[in-house]
């Protein structure tokens, strides 16, 4: 949505020194400014920026004097940071503002069960057996199978997918192009040397206020549910595996897996691409740096790092040790040396 | 599909004890158990779980006698494990029905060849001159391009993208979000520093029974096809790159990356979020350790681990003292003193 | 697209020798032709895969002697180098041919701007108030936001998610199943353990000829924008964070992660599976090494490697050490026990 210069002025009750019709559509700090985006000076410290910055247009104070050229046009307001953050809040007011309704192009299954103000976005399809509860917001081109039970205020983004059996809380986000309650990856060896599938017979569980984000899939479980529980948070291209157990408030970063059948405790923090191994129990509050990969079980209130891992500070001692290595083992050969010659 | 009580246990020939009205649409562990869920309990070892589980329905032995409250309802049968084997057999025959039939909002090219039993899902496209054997399913909103080759059997999964000129044999299954036959990352430095882009005029094969992950990757190839042997399992949000080939059964799992042409023998197995440069060759029968850099050959038969990795047990061996590596050099430099002070 | 041997021949005024009416669609080596492809034989030096080649159809020299049987249909050339390479064009130029018109199952706002020559595909959506330039090419199945800007001749794959507010140049493409402009994974603690969600407001910025691969994620910023600069190739499944900057011509390998706010430089080669952490600075003609992790600020023209990552010279020389731990240890440890007798 585009504003222009006299509009915001409306709004945060300033007046404009510069192109009155000009237009932005996003907020930016003002070394970041681009043609479009609306920036602020607040801290004097910043001033240099308002000589260069690209926003299209600059919150500034009453009491500013400009001492050189610039492009920008100003708004001129008592307070810029306060005017900022009053237009962040309208901002995602007008983003949070959901649209509702059924797309003409939306195929809903007739035993589905449609709340109150929900919103289906055109070429999605909605299964059989299917309760979306009230307001819920699943956006174009996205699948939500059979049987699925989405809660009040869920948004369902673009191009995800979530399969048969599929239970999801309320005032959850499903990202873009994520899948969720896809065949697990279980595989039993036969004698010839190929592999018989196991049968993924379970689905997934998400608590409430989950985020899962763009690209990332959950497998369903063998048997039982993969469960992800209350206020996680789960980053862009991640794997989470078949019958795996996420507990309340765990963030986990981008591209990240965890292996089938691992329980993971409650409000633990979780580095981008790690790897976790199957089978095993990370405890609560748990800490594991980036790139770690976990073969082993971890206690509550550790932190880890390495591959495989081990405890955090003991990596950090060792790897400076390994950086000089090569200093080491000259040491320790001529050491050797010394003593042969002895 | 929901089942009830008095339902299951005309498929078990057994007596319902408790709500006959009760649904369930999945199977679980008996400690695992959750609304609309049914479990069996056979081992006494997990009589425990009785008096808690969530389960809807739990199938227990005629002669089971409870010895406190518990929520679930009980099917009595002669022999619960047998039972849930035939539930499982049951639910597994129920999800193999394969729908058919065109759906009304698909569009498939007057020029495609499509064979008996086929099923096209809504929303979803099929290119001019591609074939799709006898019984192919292809979910909705999938994209199936020009040229393509799909054979009997094979169900392609909601979202996956199969471009141009891509072959694929029989019994396989193609996850949702994949993409198959995208342009490999060939990149020809101009002497300005800009890349000129290498031509993808190839395709990409893949043999029967094949399984290829959700969000999965596989490039087509430069010149020729990257191919992925027959009995290949490929776990979600893999990179296949160009001119790759991968030998018959071998099986990856989730996030692992494979450089353009390296070949890779028949019978592997590698872990997850492995990478391996590109034109290697590896060997039949290898084992690759989770999150392992591959950056030479491997011969057959080899087990390996680390970054870059090397033979598994010496890996292991030099990790152990990587874990104590502070401790060594205090060591060797008490010894350094030691003898400067002889 | 399908050619007979007849057609060819004539495209590079040969003679067939064998079933002129055998079809090829695409080009391969002689050693990995297989049924449907065209190869050459110009070095002698591969002359024996010419009795073994599965290529249905193969350039030779008019000069060409068989010296045993063979099954794949001759075409005789002056020079079968300079054939294939005029083939090898012809190709690409086909494959350039971009297609125009509007799809009927289409959805395109009316307050879209849409250039000349525009191609938009069956079942993609294109938002209010988004330009898409001349020659725009926007395949199937794909979804455009609101307020976005493509740039002239710019091809949108299949299943691409192009958000709200996202700018991209000309002569971009953008792989199948590629999200770009989603939220950025920001959170705030809150004292009970709970995170709130950090608003993301900004948008995404591609310069011109850039390529994003399929299944990569680029984050929006949080204020401002995610800037990727020209010429930028990104591979697939690769994942870039809110207000990331890479500059020009900078290339990255598939899997790589980079976290929020890092800004990268100009011509930079990034490895696959790399991480990069947040808030960083990388130089320009940097080299990262696949796998690493970088955890510091790097300088114009290093090249590093490791996890952490260090420089690649002084790596390599530790890990040759450590490959061999468990000898320098057991070395150590004999050292000690003789001066512990001394």
């Amino acid at each position: 949505m585009n504003f222009t210069a006299s509009q915001i002025a409306e709004l945060v009750s300033g007046t404009v020194e510069g192109n009155t019709s000009v237009e932005v559509n996003r907020l930016s700090k003002i070394e970041e400014g681009t043609e479009g985006s609306l920036s602020f000076l607040a801290n004097p410290k910043y001033t240099s920026y308002l000589y260069t910055t690209n926003a299209s247009i600059t919150l500034v104070s009453d009491a500013f004097v400009a001492e050189k050229e610039f492009k920008t046009t100003l708004i001129r307001v008592a307070d810029p940071y306060e005017a900022f953050s009053k237009l962040l809040k309208h901002y995602n007011q007008i983003k949070q503002q959901l649209p509702s309704g059924i797309a003409q192009t939306a195929l809903v299954s007739e035993d589905a069960r449609v709340g109150k103000s929900v919103f289906i976005g055109d070429f999605t399809k909605v299964g059989a057996n299917t309760t979306l509860e009230d307001h819920v917001v699943v956006h174009p081109q996205a699948f939500i199978g059979n049987n699925v039970s989405i809660g009040a205020n869920t948004v369902i983004h673009t191009g995800a997918r979530v399969l048969d059996d599929t239970i999801i809380g309320k005032n959850c986000v499903i990202h873009n192009n994520a899948v969720i309650g896809a065949d697990g990856f279980g595989w039993a060896p036969n004698d010839n040397g190929s592999y018989d599938k196991v049968p993924q017979t379970g689905n997934v569980i998400l608590g409430d206020h989950v985020d899962i984000g763009a690209n990332t899939t959950i497998d369903r479980a063998t048997l039982g549910a993969t469960k992800i529980g209350t206020g996680v948070k789960l980053d862009n291209l991640i794997q989470i595996g078949h019958n795996v157990e996420i507990g309340d408030h765990t963030v986990i970063a981008a591209q990240t897996g965890i292996a089938g059948s691992t329980k993971i405790g409650t409000h633990c923090q979780i580095g981008g691409q790690v790897g976790i191994s199957g089978h095993l129990t990370i405890g609560n509050r748990v800490g594991i740096q980036a790139k770690s990969g976990i073969l082993k079980n971890i206690k509550d209130d550790s932190k880890v790092m390495g591959y495989p891992a081990f405890d955090y500070t003991t990596f950090n001692k060792a790897y400076v040790h390994f950086r000089n290595l090569h200093t080491h083992i000259t040491d320790l050969q001529t050491l050797k040396k010394k003593l042969d010659h002895d």
